[in-house]
């Protein structure tokens, strides 16, 4: 049982047991701030929203559950169907279960009572969800703190806690979101355990991929593997997103994967593959992409492109700390990438004039990185304080334009794609076509791309690097020569 | 490509390729069953919405799509945000694809042309959703049917078919519903070719699980192989539903692998396995229980519960034909396990009176099987024609009691099970008390239970048998001996 050692989750001894306390410390941090900010905390409940159990269209098939993210932030309840308040002023916290008939047991087993999940999670108390109103009016709430806001990825507005009789409360739902998004950003010890554990499942996962992977596979044949070996090896039943398993031409596909194009393509001699997967544990996510050839063995033109874009990658590393600027460092992998490019006899003329005519999103059409945690594309990149999105071309897909601090968790995933689209527009724009080498692009046109994505911490002095996969063409060619 | 062959979905020469007749065929039943019970099928044409594309949360992580299954009988379409139109007197077929950006080929790769999905799939013609109204009027449409109706395993409404200017049609929602569903409970050739490669790959995947688990491994990890197996071997990347996959105990837990319950215990030596996990190829199911002993050699106790839920198995295959009652079967199965657990000294008394107080349902509370198709609990169970949903303990949660018909897909799944509520209940039960052996039941108490799950289609003078498994003791010893 969890319960009894303090763990509020674990898969067994081979995997990580993760503490109750990392909740109880967020639960902490948010009322500390929203002390410092509210006019007055007393009788304000934070007031929150699990996800809840659906089954797909009009069937009875229910998915398998995955919290909602804010949700688990805060309370780390692993089944649907919950609300958890947090009394703002006392720092008591309260979960809210689902009161189900006696008779489900037969299909459930035994059913947790309130006093196993308060013991599991660590919370101060545990009720039953038919009487959320009066219990919180007993308590002392007043004024209800809601979680109303627009993440800035997909747009969608975030579900607002709701059950029968919030409307006798004074509901504020304008203090909660960008707090809660704002403290998301900033990775406590205890949240950075379990998103380096998920990044080592996931790394180990993606070195057995390289290993077993031979051309005459079907790509979608390695996404299975990585599927299994994250949830076997890790306990990792969810991946943070739909696995991108590319090979040949459809690494130039930046979300290849999806129903419209499944992995399904036979893998062949002499492609890159480009395969963009990560696994979460207890929702915390990974995301890592390695690239390198089905064969094992670099060709000279793989090489040049893979080198330019690790070129890029370490480049970026070596400079990210404290006090940069994430678009300058887009600008900067953008730079190494062209300068790899033109050494390869793809481009030609002057550098900056290419960073000048912004040629690198020809090459680079998406964003260097993006925050990391609870979501693959975390919270928190565009707050109202932060630096608008950019609106030049490749900058503007960044997904936060922000200035980075000790304990921001992003990825690092510099790219370069040979996208038919967007090489004929750089060809025909009279701005672009004068720095393109035409009969070497040629050559490439069904080279597909090369991405090096690496999770990393920003630390005091620099970063942790949380990815553990080889990098180097020599690192690679190394393990994929093993049986 | 698939278009070129004819074949609408392959996921490589190793899988099975599905021809797009399947969905053409499907189409022609519709409009045949429809011109024959409609007043006027003159202007008349089915409208159907397909499944839509969905983020978790208010999050942009995008679960892999599935398309919705009454949509999927009649068009085949593997991609989110369509909607389909079929021409009930004409017989003509219409599909309306989502109008994306030209720079989504960026992200999402060459986008598909409507000549392209016309070719795949084989409808008379593609057009644009944005103008479905105007089209469907151009084609003479002046009376939509709709799918409105309520599923009887989830109690959820279907979703009907919604359009910008659906207002101006006149839109009758009631002729539709219960004649797909009484389609889809008979089975075509094509569709069958599919349910039975769906039942190899889930059986082959099952077969792995055995020759490879071992005592000390967590259920989990053998959730995992499974997925892989299937995924990766037979192209199918969706299971039918969450895996069940429970050692000891958690045999006992009907539903167990659930968020609750999610397959998390280790495997002990001595322990019974019951694993019940089926995948699903182009959407069509399969829905297999195996459970064997962990270390491979059944105790007698195991061997005794195994045999009385292999004897209902088998006396239900033997009897199961077109004419016969499903409740009956489910009396039949009921009478064998009883008989079963009187031989093994678990019950004392005449098995007619045990029938007659329904003990069999404190046992096997769950119903004998049900319909399988599209979706795993498939739809066409209680339809209004056909006879209700039963009172009697056990019987009740039959999800259908209709009588066995030619072309009828469904799961034979008698089970055995030492649930703690319901033996006390029984323990408790003056009427059912006497038939119990307490101290023999005691022995049994952490038993779990055993479920024997077959997949098999009525045919003129019986059944065929889809799921090929060992069931004996024996075939189940010989297969986990070996390495």
């Amino acid at each position: 049982m969890p319960s009894s050692s303090g763990v509020s989750f674990t898969r067994g001894e081979h995997t990580l047991g993760v503490s109750r306390e990392l909740h109880a410390l967020n639960r902490r941090r948010l009322c500390d701030k929203l002390r410092s900010t509210l006019d007055s905390a007393d009788g304000s409940f934070v007031v929150l929203q699990g996800g809840e159990s659906t089954t797909l269209y009009c069937s009875d098939r229910e998915p398998v559950f995955r919290q909602e993210s804010y949700f688990h932030w805060a309370f780390g309840v692993e089944e649907p169907d919950y609300l958890g308040a947090v009394d703002v002023a006392q720092g008591r916290s309260y979960l809210f279960m689902p009161r189900l008939p006696a008779s489900y047991a037969v299909w459930m087993g035994r059913l947790p009572t309130p006093e196993d999940v308060r013991a599991r999670y660590g919370v101060d108390e545990v009720l039953y969800s038919d009487a959320v109103g009066d219990s919180l009016r007993a308590k002392g709430a007043r004024t209800l703190l809601t979680l109303r806001g627009r993440n800035s990825d997909s747009g969608k507005q975030s579900a607002e806690a709701k059950f029968a009789g919030i409307e006798g409360f004074k509901v504020d739902a304008g203090s909660l979101f960008e707090t809660m998004a704002e403290l998301r950003v900033f990775k406590t010890p205890l949240e950075l355990e379990v998103l380096r554990y998920a990044n080592r499942v996931s790394s180990e996962a993606h070195k057995e991929v390289m290993r077993r992977v031979r051309p005459g596979m079907y790509e979608y044949q390695l996404e299975a593997l990585f599927l299994q070996k994250c949830y076997g090896d890790g306990g990792a039943r969810h991946v943070s997103y739909t696995c991108i398993c590319c090979s040949g031409a459809n690494g130039a596909v930046l979300h290849y994967g999806h129903a419209g194009a499944p992995n399904d393509s036979p893998i062949a001699d002499g492609d890159m593959c480009l395969f963009d997967m990560g696994c979460e544990y207890y929702c915390y996510t990974s995301d890592i992409t390695c690239s390198f050839p089905a064969n094992g063995r670099f060709t000279a033109d793989q090489r040049a492109v893979y080198e330019a874009v690790l070129a890029a990658s370490r480049a970026v590393l070596d400079a990210i700390r404290p006090g940069v600027s994430w678009p300058d460092m887009h600008r900067l992998a953008e730079r190494r990438i062209l300068e790899g490019l033109r050494s390869a006899g793809l481009l030609t003329g002057d550098v900056d004039a290419m960073m000048e005519a912004r040629l690198g999103a020809s090459f680079m059409p998406h964003g260097l990185g993006h925050l990391m945690g609870l979501d693959v594309h975390d919270v928190g990149g565009y707050l109202s304080a932060d630096p608008p999105r950019p609106t030049e071309p490749g900058l503007r897909s960044l997904r936060t334009a922000r200035t980075l601090r000790e304990g921001m968790v992003l990825t690092v995933e510099p790219g370069c794609y040979f996208i038919a689209t967007l090489l004929d527009e750089a060809l025909r724009s009279p701005k672009l076509s004068a720095f393109l080498v035409p009969h070497v692009l040629q050559r490439f046109r069904n080279f597909g791309g090369v991405r090096i994505e690496d999770d990393v911490l920003i630390t005091a002095d620099g970063h942790e690097m949380l990815t553990q996969v080889p990098r180097t063409v020599q690192e690679i060619e190394a393990l994929m020569a093993k049986d």
